[in-house]
C-alpha cells in the first residue's frame, strides 16, 4: 500500500507482453483495475488490431468514461464496432457533461434513442451544455453544482447535507443562490465544518469569488484556476443566473491538451489524431503541412537561381549558403519560441514588444560577431579567400539581424491576423532566413567577388 | 459580479499603462487586489528598470508569495535588492514547502537567521523537506495534512475538527494514521458530511487510496493526479509513515512547467531563465545552442564541399539542393515530434516501435513519391534536363526514407542514452537529413551527370 504505484509506462509494456502470450484472463483483470484514463492511453498505444482485443476486455460500466477519455479519432473507431445496445449501456452512466463531449460521435440514429432513455431534467441540461462551444466554461461545466440559500444557518445545511447523500466527486464549496438561481457567492465546506452552527450562510459565505461566464475561452479558465489555486468554481449566466460548476479535473485536462497542442501545431499535426493511425490517413494527413513547406523550399530555391551565374564562378558559395541559412534559422527559432510563449503567457504586448525588439536585435549582432567571425575566418581559411570571409561575414550578421526582426515580428503579426503563431511561425520565420541568408551572401558574392 | 473577469493580459496593459502615467496610486490598488501568481507574471513581463517600482508597491504580507511565484531569475533579481528585514519579514508567513522553494536563494546569512525565527517543529519540517528533491513528492509536499484515527467516530472527527478551526486549503480528506503515524488511508470530508455520524472512520476511509513514495519524480505524481482525478493525495515514507500531502494546485504548476519546459527545449532555451534579461545575459544563455547548431552546419557545408566540382559542372544542384535537404527536415520532424509525444506519454517502446517504424517508412515513401514527383518534374522542366529530374526524385525518396527511419529512432537512442529527447532531437535529425540531402543529390550527380 505504501510504495510508489508501478509506473504507467511499465505496466503498459507488461500488459502488451501478456496480450502477446495469450495471458487474457491475468491481462483483464489488470485492465478492470485500471482507471478509465488509463485503459485510454493504453488502447491509443496499440496498434489498430490490437485495440479491439483490449476493448472487449474492458467492463461494460467502465466503457463510457474510457470513451470520454480516448482521442477522438480511436473513439470513433471504437464507436464504429460497437452496436446500439452497447452503445446505449455505455452512455447510460456518464456525467451530462461527459455526454455532451462524446455524443456528437455517436451514429444520428442512436442519439435519438440516447435522448429517448434520459429523463426530461437530464435531456434539459444536456441540451443547456450542447449550447455552449466544448472549449468554453459552458462545455466545460458540470451540471452537479450543490446550492444552498443564503439566509439558512449552518446547522440547517448540515442537516440537509446528511439527508441529501453522497456529494459529487470534489465538492469543495457549495454555490449560495436566491430564489431565483441568482447566483450571490460560495461557501467552502470546510468552513461548514469549523464555523459556528448558528451563523448564517451570508454570514460566512465568500461573495468576493466572481462567477464565470459561460463564453469564457477555456485557457482563460484554466488560467483563473491557476492563479486563485481553485478546485471549483461557478459557471453565472449574464443575466447572473448559477448555471453549472467547473471543476479542476476538467481544468487539468485542459492544460494538458493545450501543451501537447502547441508542440504539436508546430509540425502541423493535431493532438487529435491517433498515433497509430493508417499509412494512408497517416500520409494524407501530413501532406498540407508538407505542400506548404515544399511552396517555400522552392521560393528559396529559386533565389539561389538567380545566382547560378555566381556560383558557377564562386562555388564555395554553395558550400557555405547553407551555414548561412540554417545559422538564421536556428537563432531565429529562439527568439520566435520565447515570444511565443510571452504571448500565451499574455505578457507580450506593444509597449514591452518594442523593448524586445531592440533587446533581441542586440543579441542577435552579438552572438553574430562570435559566429560570423568563426564562420567567416573557417570559410577564409577553408578556400584561402579572405574576401569570401569577409562576405560570409557580412552574409551572417545581415541574416541574424533579420532572425531577430522575424523572431519578435512574424508570432505578433500572425496573432494580429488571427492565425496560430505556433502554427504558422516557425515556417514563416524560416522562409524568411532561407531567403535572406541566400540572396545576402549570393547577392553580395556577385557584387564583390566577380 | 457575474461578469467573466477582464482577461489578464488587458489588465496588464492598464496597469502598465497606469505606470508610464504616473498614476501610482490606482496602480497600487490595482496590484494589491491581483492574485500572487497575477503580480508574479506582471513582473515577469516587465523590463528589468519597471519592475523595482512594482516590487515597491507590492504590499508586505504578499512579497513572499509572489516571490515563490516569480521565475527563478527574477526572483533572485529582486532578492537582491531586498535588505534583512524585508526578506525575513517575506518569508515569515509562507508555507514550508513554498519556503523550501525559497531558501535556497537566500543570502548564507539570512538563512542562518530564518532558522532561528522558526519554531523547532517548524525547523524540522522544512528540514525534511529540504531532504527530497524539490521535482520530487517529496519537495513537493506540504506538511498541513490533518490526521485522524480509525477506531474514533465521525461524531468525534466532527467535534475536534469545530475545535481545531480553520482547515487548511484544499483539504478535501483527511489522512487516516494509527499511533505510529503508519498511514492507513484517507477519508472524504464530504463523507464526514453525510454518512452517519455514528460510524467509525475505519469503516468508511478508503484504505484503497495509495500513498505516493517521496522519491516519485514531479511528471509521474502528474500522472496520479490525472488519471484518478485527485485533489490531495498522501505522501509516505518506504516505512509507511504518513510524510506529508501533495495538493492539485502544485501539481497544477508542475504540468504546466513540464510543458513550457519541452517546448522552449526545443529551441535550447530554459523556461526558468527571465524572458527580460539583459543583452549580454541572453547572448551568452543562447551560444551554447548556437555553438552546438554550427558545429552541425559545417557537418553538413562539409558535405557539401565534397563535391564543389560537381556542383562547378551543374550549377542547378546548388539550386535544388536546399529543397532536398530541408523536405527531409519537414517530414522528419513531424515523425520525431509524433514520437517524442508518444514517448512522454508512455505510449511507446520496443514492441509498437517497430509497428511505428514501418508505419513511419511507409509514409515518407508514399508522400515521398508526390514531393518527389513534383520536385522532380519541376527540376526537370525548369532546368529542361530530365536526367537532372530523375536524380532529384531519387534523393528526395532517399533523403524521405532517412528522415522516417531518424524521427523514429534519434528519440529511442537518445532516450536511451539519458539525453531529453525534446532538447536534442531536432538537431540531431536535421543534422542527418542535411547531410543524407545533400550527400544523396550530389552523390547520384556525381555519379550519372558528369
Amino acid at each position: 500500500m505504501t510504495e510508489a504505484p508501478e509506473p504507467k509506462s511499465s505496466r503498459f509494456v507488461t500488459l502488451r507482453n501478456l496480450l502477446e502470450q495469450g495471458s487474457m484472463r491475468h491481462g483483464q483483470r489488470m485492465i478492470n483495475s485500471m482507471h478509465p484514463a488509463e485503459i485510454a492511453r493504453l488502447i491509443e498505444s496499440l496498434p489498430p488490431a490490437k485495440r479491439e482485443i483490449i476493448w472487449e476486455f474492458v467492463e461494460p460500466e467502465l466503457e463510457g468514461d474510457v470513451l470520454v477519455e480516448l482521442n477522438e479519432e480511436v473513439r470513433s473507431e471504437l464507436i464504429s464496432g460497437m452496436d446500439a445496445e452497447e452503445l446505449i449501456a455505455a452512455t447510460e452512466d456518464l456525467e451530462v457533461d461527459d455526454l455532451a463531449d462524446l455524443i456528437g460521435d455517436l451514429p444520428e440514429t442512436l442519439i435519438e434513442r440516447v435522448l429517448q432513455s434520459m429523463d426530461a431534467q437530464d435531456r434539459e441540461r444536456l441540451s443547456s451544455i450542447l449550447a455552449f462551444e466544448a472549449d468554453s466554461a459552458g462545455g466545460l461545466m458540470n451540471l452537479d453544482a450543490v446550492t444552498v440559500r443564503p439566509d439558512v444557518t449552518i446547522e440547517v445545511v448540515l442537516r440537509y447535507l446528511r439527508m441529501r447523500g453522497e456529494l459529487p466527486d470534489r465538492t469543495d464549496r457549495l454555490f449560495v443562490v436566491n430564489r431565483h438561481d441568482k447566483y450571490l457567492g460560495g461557501i467552502d465546506i470546510t468552513t461548514l465544518l469549523t464555523e459556528d452552527p448558528e451563523s448564517t450562510v451570508a454570514e460566512l459565505m465568500d461573495s468576493a469569488v466572481e462567477g464565470i461566464s459561460p463564453q469564457t475561452p477555456a485557457p482563460e479558465v484554466a488560467k483563473l484556476f491557476e492563479n486563485h489555486d481553485l478546485v471549483s468554481a461557478a459557471v453565472v449566466s449574464p443575466e447572473g443566473r448559477l448555471l453549472g460548476r467547473i471543476t479542476i479535473d476538467d481544468v487539468v485536462d485542459v492544460i494538458r491538451e493545450e501543451a501537447e497542442r502547441s508542440v504539436m501545431s508546430m509540425a502541423g499535426l493535431d493532438e487529435e489524431d491517433d498515433m497509430f493511425a493508417g499509412v494512408v490517413t497517416s500520409a494524407r494527413r501530413r501532406a498540407i503541412w508538407i505542400s506548404a513547406n515544399l511552396a517555400t523550399a522552392f521560393l528559396a530555391a529559386n533565389v539561389v537561381g538567380m545566382f547560378e551565374a555566381t556560383i558557377e564562378k564562386v562555388v564555395a558559395l554553395a558550400v557555405l549558403m547553407p551555414i548561412v541559412a540554417s545559422m538564421g534559422g536556428i537563432a531565429g527559432s529562439q527568439t520566435l519560441i520565447l515570444i511565443i510563449r510571452g504571448l500565451v503567457l499574455g505578457q507580450i504586448e506593444q509597449s514591452n514588444a518594442r523593448w524586445l525588439l531592440w533587446r533581441e536585435i542586440a543579441v542577435g549582432l552579438l552572438n553574430g560577431l562570435v559566429v560570423a567571425g568563426v564562420v567567416g575566418t573557417a570559410a577564409g581559411l577553408w578556400f584561402r579567400a579572405w574576401a569570401l570571409g569577409v562576405i560570409v561575414f557580412a552574409a551572417l550578421m545581415i541574416n541574424l539581424l533579420a532572425a531577430a526582426i522575424a523572431g519578435v515580428g512574424v508570432p505578433l503579426v500572425l496573432k494580429r491576423l488571427g492565425i496560430d503563431p505556433a502554427l504558422a511561425g516557425g515556417v514563416t520565420l524560416t522562409t524568411i532566413t532561407d531567403v535572406i541568408g541566400f540572396a545576402s551572401l549570393l547577392g553580395l558574392g556577385t557584387l564583390f567577388l566577380l
